[in-house]
């Protein structure tokens, strides 16, 4: 499919944030990088990597999605990794890491910009993102783009039931709605699931947890395109 | 002033969650008082409690409210308090102590359901929280109450602000809602701030935070309960 079916319906436009809108795998992959460097006293780079991983989901359910919880994890992941032998010092450069995650600038994606300015003009425009309430509110007051989105749903997870739940309650139907993100797992298959459309633009970087089952979708029931930039081409042609 | 001034107009209520529906301060003061005896070889008692809420209000910007931030601002004052010195064991306790906090059990406070069930035959009941996202959703999904409320709104502050934008996009005039809350300073002067009404609910418990300048209000300008049990007497009196 190298189209938008039925794009004479929809009228609202819902955009994922973290690496869809601006950078934000990136910051967690160096600070991944950091943290095996922190580590390699007590355990080779790839293997620290694995254990981190297999912590935060761990986690997952507890702490959700965002940096609060991605350092509480390496805290943990560091105590058990060196059997509680990492030095103090380590800890606090690993809360270091996570102020500095959290403050960091927000660099938005090429051509965001310009493509929301463009899109606002004919759709009601919304972010659904997931992860720390306070922090994904903060990126995009800073973002400098806020004022093209008419609303901003946080979810703690997206699955189907949170978009079903979300379009409901801003009485959206789902032939309505397209959903543009990074992450199939999050932003295009379950959108797909409930009846609404999607269009997935990769970023060079996922999480693994975000990889889906490559078996457990089917490829032409959403649109793929190479950068943001190629979405006014396909949903403000002429009908 | 003993009754709501202009009631024939309200017709939603909105009811904070943390020590207003449930017990919460109380678990964050047990971890509080089993935090100072773990740091007990480096600091007395009193001089911990106030070093720890120091880091916390240096963090609440940063971290925002809830469990996560609070174990960060623990791990952080330890490691401030001992010079690095404390031992890396106490910091698994420490991590432990806010796993436990996330898994706790919720605990109604007295007459919550009964009001409940009583208030949302006449009103449009919503919870107006502030903390973060998963682990309120979570506390509302298992306190049973759930279904009592039309809407969740969970906040990452609760100034005059937030508490406009939030009526202006559900629509709620400020004549027509009534807030409900332990905290004066986010539940109350806020509210009566943008020209709504509001009854306290004292929790025998305040976070200092939470605390407002006794002389920066005027009491006659909400209600005052004990108990929420004696709400429904002055809400649902003949008009």
């Amino acid at each position: 499919m190298n189209k938008i079916e039925k794009l004479e319906k929809v009228r609202v436009i819902g955009f994922d944030a973290d690496d869809t809108l601006w950078v934000n795998e990136t910051y967690f992959r160096e600070a991944e990088e950091k943290f095996a460097s922190l580590l390699s006293d007590y355990e080779v780079h790839e293997r620290v990597g694995r254990e981190l991983f297999r912590v935060e989901i761990d986690n997952l359910g507890r702490y959700g999605y965002g940096v609060k919880g991605f350092v509480l994890s390496m805290i943990e992941c560091a105590l058990d990794l060196s059997n509680h032998q990492v030095p103090q010092k380590v800890i606090s450069e690993i809360m270091d890491m996570g102020k500095e995650m959290l403050e960091h600038p927000i660099e938005l994606l090429p051509h965001v910009e310009e493509v929301m300015a463009k899109l606002q003009q004919r759709y009601r425009l919304i972010v659904v993102t997931k992860g720390d309430l306070l922090d994904q509110e903060r990126k995009l007051q800073r973002s400098g783009i806020a004022h093209y989105f008419h609303h901003v749903e946080i979810l703690h997870d997206k699955q189907e039931e949170n978009y079903r739940k979300l379009l409901h309650q801003q009485d959206i139907a789902p032939q309505e709605f397209l959903m543009v993100g990074n992450s199939l797992k999050s932003d295009v298959l379950p959108v797909v699931g409930i009846g609404a459309q999607a269009v997935h633009i990769p970023y060079h970087t996922t999480w693994a947890h975000e990889e889906p089952d490559p078996h457990a979708h089917d490829s032409t029931s959403y649109l793929s395109l190479a950068s943001i930039a190629e979405l006014p081409g396909h949903v403000l042609r002429p009908n």
